[in-house]
């Protein structure tokens, strides 16, 4: 979602960062304050709208800022790839909380383990497999997900791509050469002037053990 | 997705289930026969759309079938809620299979007995209570979750409920008062002519243990 921003050069703050900001941000969880309250962050307020559910950002944004296809079944497929991209994302969430997202990391780590080695042996050579071949079977021109113009997609594939880098450095660097297609479209993004610009920002924050990638050495040893 | 078109009355043939119909089912999944091959199952495919993930292929019936708010913000919304929908089924899901859906549940029984335990008593919880705040806070008439009108977000949260009956009956049946909302609306689902005529019929098929939702009695104990 704020990669879309920053490739749009739209202006927007990012609340949950400012100072007292996270109230306002719980608020917008909260039915009792807003009847459209989102059960979990993100969540995207623009004027009246109040948007919740990543790829229900992204349905919204990429549109308006050109990262969408304009036709209804160009939108469609990069809101189903979108989707896939959060499937992705969910189970490398669940590397880390295989039994509980109220335990604490360290009170299920064995299952961790368990989990992790399947989700680097099994799941993360599946999707990159499929997105590899999505790429492939692409007739457009660019070497995009959808069509011949960047979309939203790829950003998101960039975001993937990296946030596994950082969870699963040694998976990563075994696996990451099956995938030219890919890693070509990953290269292209992080140059885009203004995703370049963003990374180095004090905007971009880094991976950390309080996202959804992780990294802890010994679930890849 | 087999609720809105049941409603919508629409016809539409279930391809897996006729004979011969798996592989053109999995043709579906494969890159190389469709450029826009989904990741998973299900797939609708209509004239030349080849449409993949449940909240996309409701996202696209939705507004043909009178099924969604006809403007851009109701239509969020609905997506929205359907998403949040997604997320606690994949956690469903996940109870089963908490490690590895390489493996079988008999060999995740352990870990699926944790996952359970925690699902039934912080997520059901968690996630119907939104959705009762939902309910709760729609200035419209008639107890939809969306506006004032039926949309595909009523018919899965029927869905949602039946499935959790059906897995979870001990934890549901201590929870669901708490629901009153929640469950007026899947009683008028459930009466609704089309939905009846479709519960009763063969097209339903019931849930079992080769699905989502499955009944493992050991999980609730």
């Amino acid at each position: 979602m704020r990669l879309a921003l920053e490739q749009a050069g739209a202006a927007y703050m990012d609340v949950a960062r400012q100072k007292k900001g996270m109230p306002a941000m719980l608020a917008s969880l909260d039915t009792e304050q807003f009847p459209q309250a989102a059960f979990a962050p993100p969540v995207l307020r623009h004027g009246e709208l109040l948007i919740g559910q990543t790829a229900n950002i992204l349905l919204y944004l990429g549109p308006r800022h050109g990262l969408a296809p304009r036709a209804l079944a160009g939108r469609l497929w990069a809101n189903q790839l979108q989707l896939t991209i959060a499937d992705i994302v969910n189970e490398a969430h669940d590397t880390h909380h295989p039994i509980s997202t109220n335990l604490y990391y360290e009170d299920q780590k064995k299952e961790a383990k368990a989990r992790a080695r399947d989700f680097a042996a099994a799941r993360i050579p599946k999707y990159l497999g499929y997105f590899e071949g999505i790429l492939s079977q692409n007739g457009g021109r660019g070497g995009f997900a959808v069509g011949s113009r960047l979309s939203y997609v790829d950003l998101s594939l960039f975001q993937l791509v990296e946030g596994l880098r950082y969870a699963f450095p040694k998976a990563m660097a075994r696996l990451e050469a099956d995938y030219p297609r890919l890693l070509a479209l990953c290269e292209h993004v992080a140059a885009l002037p203004n995703i370049a610009r963003y990374l180095s920002s004090k905007r971009r924050i880094p991976f950390n053990e309080d996202g959804i990638f992780r990294r802890y050495p010994e679930l890849e040893k």
